[in-house]
């Protein structure tokens, strides 16, 4: 049958495939960094190049940032679109790394062969698993398996300003049946998944200020206030002792799991004291009445990511600083509304506020939920064809942090994502010697062909 | 009468006395700082000759820091020591200042005629007053008014690390039976006051440390422990909602106004809105119970001078850090112990943390609060000599900040500290385009030719 031809073709064609991939990784495609402009262009030149070598008639498209690249190839029964990035993460600090990070090399390891270097894993060896099954399909049957559209990103790693606008502009270009997303990891690096729930976003930028400079404590302390307490208070204030948030109406929109859901997750043995133990952690922090799957995926979060105020230098200034400032942001579930509960974390802020103290806003990202049909036929059959070529069964789960493409997707084209990737815990994404195993890359790539036989 | 002579000498050889202080201004003695170090040395080669001048004989002690200064003048009657300080602070930022800060100026303004420059005020200025004093009192009487020693310091800006070490070695040679001491204010910039009290201080650093690395927010948010949540509950438990700070056994040691001080206190009139307006505020924030003056004077206080951890930079990142960091002080009165409450504290926030945490207190300084007997009738003499001299009753007030010298003096001496400055609130110490004023520099000299007179 068809599909055992293509699978063999991957395996015999692994080798030429880790060098299309290492000149891909070759270019350092930093996109938050305009000293690597030219370099993400010359990525999206290399894809451009790569794509038309398989039939698919792609083209580089201008942004004001760095450019899209969008490819099509014609061709009956379903329209897919594969969605992944070319840009990858700064590499510093550099002295952490083992080798020259955009010198990629196979290494052997105790866990076994990985794919070392920056992009390896986010996403250039992704985004190659999938354009090396279509290769193989065209070289064993002529032809790719349906119509096909490949948009690739080249800022995912620096906000992705152009990426909404583009999609507007090209709604009609880039609507599909379904969006093939490769960007994410396997579950505890062993089960194939498809995320099915990202949690959504919702950041904000907090300073209070007291006395309208920075004062001597000696002269002041105990007169004048001082807003790294009042802030401490806030902060203080947003969980209760079971560690629910007390923003009022914060719980509005959080959907309780379905049964089917919970008992599925249940099923997966999630072994949190493994989760917790990598960072030399024990005990679940979240809300006291929930399981440590649901506390990552399925329930909403409060976390202060950064504060600051008065002296933090070396030694001791006894300073009463005039200002001090945090920054918070919020892990949203279900129909949680990101705008309400600014508001009401506004609201409660200033409602807070001794005399004498005044508050400033600013706000940052705020992205809803994205939760996903997974009850949609066509995600039972790449479940199946996953569970298939990793001889594991596959399981849908949720995912703590967030992919905002998925979200636009559903939003602007009106396309149902179907997140499945390869990536693994310890692939030591945004760090120093991230890898991916060739594990991932060959069964990736094995994995992609047969969903494409099992959708088309 | 002999004072009056010496009152006219001071008022006819003003212009005299201006040049001397303005040839001190000039080195540029920021004790800080390495690039000045010739510059102190310098400044401390121009005080030796000075008081040489005058028949006091001064050497340059070396230290392992920058030198001390000392000069004894033998005489009849009591022994009294005088201390200053020659350095000054960084000057930066140098862009604030109107004029360079080491080419002082006298200028007019809306206020009356001020010496600007860096060391007018702290406390080159203030230690010229005393050292111009004696001098007019040499070049009228023919002779010093008693036994003086002058010691003066050239680390007073940057810790004075050789302080301790040097009195504790030269003890009978610094031993006095008063020392005076100028470099604190007057009251409300009009009121001369004698400083019977002073703050002590203890200084601690908190580290809570989490998970063992910064964490991704998205995977771990919601399960894994928040360290900067952990340290804002702490500081916000350090005080109760009276204002009453809750370490255990904190107010031990604390007394109570007595009803004299207390009284005179009341007769100052502290203007404690108009304290407040200066620096955009208007409610008294300490403890509830306490009248504005007591809050900055004789009330212990817990402020946090600085708070940091997590993503501080522009934008937004989703760090789950690692750990959250504050420097926090107390400052202390009457006998309040600064270790058993550093122990008390250490305690109270172990025993708070939650599962997972842990904390590493780094000590930084300690020092007990320096309170005076202003029952010794030489303050009286003191205090009669400078109401004479201004035209206006002094006060014994306290002070917020710390002058550790003053406990040095009695803890290593056994020598009572008469602390007498003539600095004004808007003297801009430590900042740019610091200042002193005329009528402080002159009626200063008179005001310490009087207190000779009172005192010999």
């Amino acid at each position: 049958m068809s599909l055992t031809a293509v699978l063999s073709r991957i395996d015999a064609d692994v080798p030429q495939a880790l060098d299309r991939l290492f000149e891909l990784l070759r270019i350092p495609s930093i996109s938050t960094d305009p000293a690597f402009r030219t370099a993400c262009d010359r990525a999206a030149d290399w894809l451009v190049k790569d794509l038309e070598s398989i039939g698919i008639a792609a083209e580089k498209r201008v942004t004001p940032g760095h450019p899209m690249v969008v490819g099509h190839a014609d061709g009956s029964g379903p329209h897919l679109l594969f969605y992944g990035h070319y840009d990858v993460q700064p590499v510093d600090p550099l002295e952490l790394w083992d080798n020259d990070p955009f010198d990629p090399k196979l290494e052997d390891t105790a866990k076994g062969r990985v794919l070392r270097g920056r992009g390896t894993a986010d996403d250039k060896g992704q985004l190659m698993t999938f354009i090396e099954a279509c290769r193989a399909w065209k070289a064993e049957q002529g032809t790719l398996p349906c119509k096909i559209t490949i948009f690739l990103e080249g800022e995912e790693e620096s906000g992705s300003p152009s990426l909404v606008p583009f999609m507007e502009a090209h709604k009609d270009e880039l609507r599909a049946d379904l969006a093939l997303i490769c960007d994410t990891a396997m579950f505890e690096s062993k089960t194939p998944a498809i995320v099915t729930m990202l949690r959504g976003m919702l950041q904000e930028e907090i300073t209070i200020t007291g006395p309208d400079k920075d004062l001597h404590s000696g002269y002041y302390g105990g007169i004048a206030i001082n807003p790294i307490r009042v802030l401490s208070q806030i902060i203080a204030t947003l969980h209760d002792e079971t560690g629910r948030v007390t923003i009022p109406g914060f719980y509005d929109g959080v959907p309780e799991l379905s049964d089917q859901m919970q008992a599925q997750w249940d099923a997966l043995g999630f072994d949190h004291a493994a989760f917790l133990r990598d960072v030399d952690l024990s005990v679940p922090a979240g809300e006291q009445d929930r399981t440590p799957l649901e506390m990552t995926w399925s329930r909403p979060t409060c976390e202060v990511n950064g504060i600051w105020g008065g002296y933090t230098g070396e030694g001791f200034k006894t300073v009463l600083p005039a200002q001090a400032h945090a920054k918070i942001s919020f892990r949203l579930v279900g129909d949680q509304d990101p705008l309400k509960i600014r508001e009401a974390l506004r609201g409660m802020i200033t409602k807070m506020l001794p005399a004498d103290c005044s508050v400033a806003f600013t706000a940052h990202g705020a992205s809803k939920a994205c939760v996903i049909d997974a009850d949609d036929p066509r995600f039972e059959k790449a479940l199946q064809a996953l569970s298939e070529e990793w001889q594991v069964p596959a399981a849908y789960i949720g995912g703590g942090g967030s992919i905002p493409v998925a979200g636009y997707f559903q939003d602007i084209l009106g396309t149902t994502p179907l997140l499945i990737g390869f990536g693994k815990d310890d692939d030591a994404l945004h760090s120093p010697n991230e890898k991916y195993d060739l594990e991932s890359f060959h069964k990736g790539m094995r994995s992609w062909a047969r969903i494409l036989a099992a959708l088309t």
